[in-house]
């Protein structure tokens, strides 16, 4: 049997952000392979031009190479190269019956990992190896636990088929929807997602949280032309101008009544010098509502706020869509089965639905609302553990007691589903 | 011989303003005819589309009315109804020879005059009878003037033609356009424009004056949609939001290296009540510059700021140019001969040219340029009167005896040029 | 017995807005008197300093003499005069109990009524007799409903006593503040506000609406230099350009978690001339949040940002809080207890709480909330009646009819009260 | 004799930027001194705290490892260790007399030298060896002049003292503040700056040249708290709102009728993510102006613009001064005497003073004013060469022949002023 905290504990020390996860997911690969599974994988998984804010091509590149030399199998890492990190594992079962998809998303944070000695992965010698980089959002867990859950149902005594989706680029709700669009989800009956933590305590469930707002993430670029700005500041086009306009009038969009909103400007970078009119800005911007309308509405005045602040100072520019999630809407009973499977876990107790209220955002919802959209069903679950750090934070850690325990509660709900 | 003194004083008590002057211009049609003149006016002297910051019709009846009440002649006025309110008086010599122009500015100010014992037209009587309306700029004193000059050449004693140009609407260079673009100073030769005062102490003479901008005065009017701010704000299109924007980045158009530049926001309005999204908002621009070519950039770039800030915030706009002026570059032969007139006139000390340097601006620049740009010749005279206060200022006055030795000097520039 | 219509329709012919209502808080001052109630007024009625957007003294003292013209009794307007318009009437019943307080507010507002033959009151010869004023929230009703009232519990045949309260100002939410500091609510256990209208059809009742935001109302001035645009900008202190930023960084005030917000910029307007410098310019801004803490955070930012402003372009500022209200929070007893004695009214059946979300603000609320701080008891009420046009427009009315029921209505409860 | 190009091309191959000129600085310590110079260096010839725009020590002390790579002499480099680079080579004539000195500035630029095969020092060998670092500022020119000069004087065959001042960090107007702070002007009668090209074809030559502006180059910092933008957008205090606003503010700052101005944000740069209020922003502003005094108020606006805006959004907020010049008003019998004796010098043929109006900043301009401040004289020449491409451009180029030529000129302008 699997050793589950000597996989999770690799894979904390080898985090890689979204879209170069060469090595987790290589790991995947052959294990899902070894264990008899179909595996879908690089450009067969994920729809190229559907990925979102992805890494530039000297990022991807730098990334694999460090894949390789961490170990990733190569054959393997070379169909994933440029940014395909999805892997998909099929196992039929021996009847015919539906289809049950489980969701693990992979990919670590640019967090510099604390080195304090309470840090429980300092402590114990599984620290990131890579500066700057750090699993801060359980996803080295996540992962784990879908490898589990691949070993139990490696029998195939069941009817139907299971689907394990392992996600690159959660972070930035960037990856689910390339695997969306490839069609992976079509034939899906019923999905189960999860997240550990999320200000839930260990022994605790959510069958089905809400919450989740739709979210668009877009950067923008403004591109001017530079002159001396002592000698011929009429000459520039101040892309610097028009990106502080735009900010200022995105933030004052208006409040709906319709909806709850959320507007950032992010980021806003631009210009070389003090003596150079600016011919280059860059502004990163998300929008976010209960509602994927008003979010929609909200994306649009964006657009439109960049579009005329460009104009306004005769600047070009593009927007480029970096991220994205919608709401999502769990099935009520598939929150209900997932309770009622928890109740025969040891080390649950408390049993809760319909109140985790989360203000984030997930782009599982895209796999949940494909789910909907063709007739079938899904939730997203919030299994509790004790954190001693927020998420994101450098001190960020999960009680490993959960990975087994997650293992055991899929395993039921794959079985009864397919019973 | 007329009573510059009691004319100029009249005058004073009567203040009319821009394209209002019925009852001023009304007077000036009876003398000149009474002395002889051919008199051009209402819409043989103005070509309606080019007056430019016309006021409102019910502004223009209530004064048409007032001047009736005051005396002005019916049936003339009559023909000056609706803001035809120039005058141009001609008459031919005995002989053939050149055209020579003199222009004289009839309007006065939305300024409200001294009561101040110590205020020259108070304490003799003679202030203004219409509080907030005041002669606060010597126009009085010009259009006196060049009434003294239509008597003084009323005996056609000369060879070629005098024309006299009484204009209305200077103040925020809005009527000498109308005037040239009627044609009316397409047969001119010679054209002799003039101010009192101007930081040039009595006694003293420019000949040629520099430093008036280019520049242009913009009306725009920003649409949008009114909602109840607490109940539906999404629903409105905010009018104030579109307008705010666009003042702060018209002040934010660089400096030109090329030339010298203003840009003001002279005038924002808008909104009705705490709890309305602003509908409307009309905004005052103007921008200034040492040329044309520049004072057309800059306008060029106003109008884009404000038709992207309305785009920017769903807005429809209008941009009415309510005024305008450019640069005057004075003909030195025609300083020269001002000058040699000046010296043979009494009371003149001191002669200067080309070191005048206003920063402000003049419409009377269309009527030279257009001499000019047919082969004429030309000059703007600054003729020196001291005053108690600045130009525009309540207690603002000049000294009567610039009245009969400005005529002189108008004479003898006419008699020398038709001799 | 009163004919209720008759006085609706003085009222609407004769509307006063806010602090100018003389000539209605006479006659209720005459009525109350007649029936027999003790009657506070004037400045025994309000704490002067606690009035917010008062009108200015002419405005007060050209509505006064409005007022006498149209009848009003001169010794009592006489009280009331600098804007002291409320009126309160007590009647003590024959046994002693509880005291119960109702509210009536008065004002009119600043609306065109319409002239069309299909509007009722034109229709009907009772359209306002002010071009620009209008009963167009129904208050005209209000007060009505007040003075059947105060005729129903003249008898005094009851436990306890009866306090009518006919408050000014409503209209922006300025006036009610000011009574509840005079004191007169300090010995209220029980009221019960309503209003008419407010999307609810004839025969519906709400017995508890909530949904009212906490707001504040200010007015801010900026108080710059002037100077001319063109020969000396920089000697200028640019009120518009301070105004502007304020009003951009307003708007964007970022969302809160905590509470639903709005903000808005409703007014600004500054400036007097293309050429000028503006030295000034005013703004009204509003807040309004769901709770009052939240809203309490919105003006400390809004002022803030005003400060800032003006500190940025060297101007000095003032702030005056010209409105505000708090959220509302009934009392469920309260509520079923209106609802229950409703249905013993003919003409309601449709009997609701709890559903109303107004996303208004009302200044009854500091009413309700200062009984409630003392340990008594309130609601307000949304009663309902089909109306042709929406509130605050040129052809709002109300179904008279209502007016008589919702006096029996309102005798009920007090009548239970003080059983 | 020294061979003046093979000095200039090695400077070339090694360009060193501001403050970082170690092997620059070292190679010119060692040639003085083995000229029998006295030189003064490190900390004796800057003023530590008056070095603006210093880079990290980060930066300082790669480049410092780099420059002992690259043969700097390492005790001498030692002494430069941290940002000292200034070195000032004094030689006392046989005979009393005045002291003339003689400014040459060494740094490079951070731009990436052109590889084109006509790019002169790419097809003849010495293109930089570091990429992205250039002399393209001629000042490789510059600092072999100097040394070419230093070889001439050697001999003190004159009747006074020779100061050759090499001066770090000319560029972004930084490094001659603090070598006139430490005192080195002090006992200068005499001080002749220049330099090649801008503008001036070979054999031409500008005596005195003048239109350098004041300038004040600042860096900001903006301090605010970091949220997550959708669960807690009101914890943050958003430093790029503060930022945008002062931005825009900053750059609406009103022309001047007193002086020609200039004003640019040249770099802002804040945020880390699209879903985090941004906590830091930072912000690189410039200032300039034809008088001292109106420099000195754009940055006392540009101060409280920051400051103000920072207020608004409840930042904490620095600023440092990175940079600075005044303007330079050369005697005009220092002119004269370079121009008489640039006539005895073979190459030169145009001989002109007082026409070349640069936009541009220097801050010789310290050095000069302390000379004229203590009652010596100064001037900055022009120094014709052609190029191939603007200064700061990739393809820069010098002509070489310029070099003997200068060297030349400088020698006879210190033996005629220590005759």
């Amino acid at each position: 049997m699997m050793d589950l905290v000597s996989i999770r504990r690799d894979f904390h020390m080898h985090p890689e952000v979204g879209f170069t996860e060469f090595r987790t997911a290589a790991k995947v690969v052959e294990l899902l392979t070894s264990l008899g599974y179909d595996v879908i994988y690089g450009q067969d998984a994920m729809d190229g031009p559907s990925r979102r804010g992805l890494p530039s091509q000297q990022v991807l590149d730098q990334a694999y190479e460090r894949a390789l030399r961490d170990g990733a199998n190569p054959a393997i890492a070379a169909k994933m190269r440029g940014g395909y990190t999805a892997v998909i594992g099929v196992k039929k079962g021996k009847a015919d019956g539906p289809t049950v998809a489980f969701r693990f998303d992979m990919d670590a944070l640019p967090v510099l990992e604390s080195k304090e000695e309470d840090h429980f992965p300092k402590a114990n010698g599984f620290r990131s190896r890579y500066e700057g980089n750090m699993h801060a959002c359980a996803h080295d867990g996540h992962t784990t636990i879908g490898l589990g859950l691949a070993e139990k149902l490696a029998d195939g005594d069941f009817s139907g088929t299971v689907k394990l989706i392992f996600q690159p680029a959660e972070e930035g709700v960037r990856g689910a929807y390339s695997i969306v669009q490839k069609g992976l989800l079509d034939d899906v009956d019923y999905i189960f997602c999860h997240h550990l933590g999320v200000n839930v305590p260990l022994g605790e469930i959510h069958g089905g949280s809400h919450g989740f707002l739709a979210t668009t993430k877009m950067l923008a670029h403004f591109h001017g032309v530079s002159s001396h700005a002592g000698a011929s500041p009429e000459v520039g086009k101040n892309a610097l101008l028009g990106a502080a306009t735009a900010l200022l009038n995105i933030h004052a969009i208006t409040r709906f009544s319709s909806a709850d909103t959320r507007i950032n400007v992010g980021v806003l970078e631009g210009g070389t010098a003090a003596n150079i009119i600016p011919a280059y800005a860059k502004m990163i911007v998300e929008t976010r509502s209960e509602t994927e309308e008003v979010n929609a509405e909200l994306e649009k005045r964006v657009r439109n706020i960049i579009a005329s602040s460009a104009a306004m100072h005769d600047l070009n520019y593009e927007i480029e869509v970096i991220g994205g999630a919608i709401p999502i809407d769990y099935d009520d009973e598939m929150a209900e089965l997932a309770l009622e499977e928890a109740k025969k876990v040891e080390g649950f107790h408390s049993f809760k639905k319909g109140e985790h209220n989360s203000m984030g955002s997930e782009d599982a919802s895209f796999m949940i609302k494909r789910v909907q959209d063709r007739g079938g069903k899904g939730t997203y679950m919030s299994i509790g553990t004790d954190i001693p750090a927020p998420h994101h934070h450098p001190k960020f850690d999960i009680q490993e007691e959960i990975l087994p325990r997650s293992v055991e509660l899929l395993n039921r709900i794959a079985r009864r589903i397919l019973a």
